[in-house]
């Protein structure tokens, strides 16, 4: 999308604008400094394009979208604590920087700020864009819950990871684009489709972001390749690869776990998926949910110009390489 | 109040019949098993008399009571992470019975489930209750940073220690009374009287409960009697001691922050808070907040009788031993 730095740079302004009090310092001082580590606000932009899709003016719809990217940062201030995660986007995480209490509660006040921001909508769509934030707030509690469970679990299907991501990341991207819609008076029907939309594109995004972890270009990347395995997270590759992999396979698998060799884990790990043919597995998923995205939008009834900006932004997100 | 009983046990039913979802289960059992561990339910009780005050039936605010009496647990959820408590109202708390990871998880869903509670009234009301609620809610989180900065401060004033215990207990009870009243349509008015009715409530309550740590009968008190001294806190007690005290008191008084005999150390203070009167002055203070809250109330423009329950609930607070 060639105007996604313009639109980054507007959610950023915007952010900056909100004027949290000074007071109590050790509860706002980490909101704004978690606020500003910035990220491509791919979010709340969504929202922006949303309210633009069916129409409006994406100044229309930027308290919307500053609602979605504050509940956004709520998510990973607290994910970054049960995480024990010391940085975010290389920058160290609130609860490092201060405490875990701070981030706690910096975190709580952020989620109130979001229903704050959500709330400066005219008062007849109001019970509507509400519905669609807190039924999405509580869908990703329960993805983050499922993925906290999943950790010491050993019997995880690819279908409930799949279910997981929907939760932890893609109804956020449904949300978004809906929140934009509702503001823009979009009919029921289209409202269900950018939704879905949305989500579908989640999907795919997330599981790229698996892809990347290990096949991205180390040059390129801006953090570690091969975290994942080196974490024994259990991704779609992973999941993947014990789905189709012999017996034998299975044993391999599960005897890299604990390597400790962490070149020769990674080597290893990418040999036996090569074998499989993981990747392009995951690519044919990540492909058939970007083209169901790609359907949902070609159902929406406005004049095909206003799509451009979407499609661009969906193709961006699915060809990155970080 | 006669009926405190029959509201109490109205409000643990409809609690009871809230129906989280039974999975993820690690998120949904704490929410279910913190909100049955009970408690006199004050507050949601105070939304239905709000609603009551001015005409409507109680059953007309129940959502409303229900999404105070949610979000109200909420914080003690996230406090007790925070202050390391090992018990509630003398069951587990939520990170002590799971883990920190649980606490923090799910008291983020309690907070949304909340916004869904509240959000269970006529479209026309919603704009205002939900200015009010989050208002309230971020006013409670500055609270308690305000009570974990006074931590490590030895300059809290009287004045401060009083913002402190009314953003993080006082704006809640108006908060909670107002609600009820803007679902039973009172006036401009009579609702900033019935809010400020709630808050001086809620000053003379949390200085009744510093008053009744120290002066309570061991025998009526569910918890140690002395529990702030012994913890070294800085209540309206200590601070109007410290106001009051000579050179040489505040001296003794600073001596007894390191005394470990626990007995002597409750004992030596009580002997100084006696000389100082600080009990009569502390109790000074709660009935001016007391005689300022049946002000407000006496300015409400509705008929005497409607105001029975409310008075009695207040005195029931204000006199109660435990």
């Amino acid at each position: 999308m060639t105007e996604l730095k313009d639109y980054t740079a507007y959610i950023d302004k915007s952010l900056n604008e909100l004027n949290f009090p000074s007071k109590p310092s050790e509860l706002y001082d980490p909101i704004r400094y978690f606020l500003n580590i910035g990220g491509k606000r791919i979010r709340p932009i969504l929202t922006l394009l949303g309210a633009e899709l069916f129409g409006c003016d994406k100044g229309s719809a930027i308290s919307q979208a500053l609602s979605i990217e504050v509940f956004h940062n709520f998510t990973l201030v607290h994910d970054d604590i049960m995480d024990e995660a010391p940085l975010r986007r290389n920058q160290a995480t609130i609860h490092q920087k201060w405490n875990t209490n701070v981030g706690i509660l910096s975190g709580d006040v952020m989620i109130i700020k979001a229903y704050q921001l959500l709330c400066q909508i005219s008062a007849e769509k109001l019970p509507e864009a509400l519905e669609v934030f807190s039924k999405t707030a509580v869908e990703v509690c329960e993805g983050q819950q499922m993925d906290m469970d999943f950790e010491s679990r050993h019997d995880v299907t690819i279908a409930e990871y799949v279910e997981m991501i929907r939760l932890k990341t893609s109804v956020l991207l449904g949300a978004a684009l809906s929140i934009g819609a509702i503001v823009a008076n979009a009919s029921e029907k289209d409202k269900k489709n950018i939704y879905a939309f949305g989500q579908n594109i989640g999907i795919a995004f997330q599981i790229q972001d698996d892809i990347l972890d290990l096949y991205a270009d180390p040059l390129k990347f801006g953090k570690q390749v091969g975290g994942d395995v080196i974490a024994n997270k259990k991704t779609i590759l992973y999941l993947t690869a014990l789905t189709d992999a012999t017996k034998e396979q299975r044993e391999i698998l599960k005897q890299l776990d604990n390597e400790k060799n962490i070149e020769l884990k990674i080597k290893r790990t990418r040999q036996l998926f090569d074998q499989l043919k993981v990747k392009e597995s995951c690519k044919e998923r990540m492909q058939s949910y970007y083209s169901q995205a790609k359907e949902n939008l070609s159902e929406i009834e406005v004049p095909e110009n206003n799509k451009r900006k979407l499609l661009e932004l969906a193709s961006y997100l699915m060809d990155r390489e970080i």
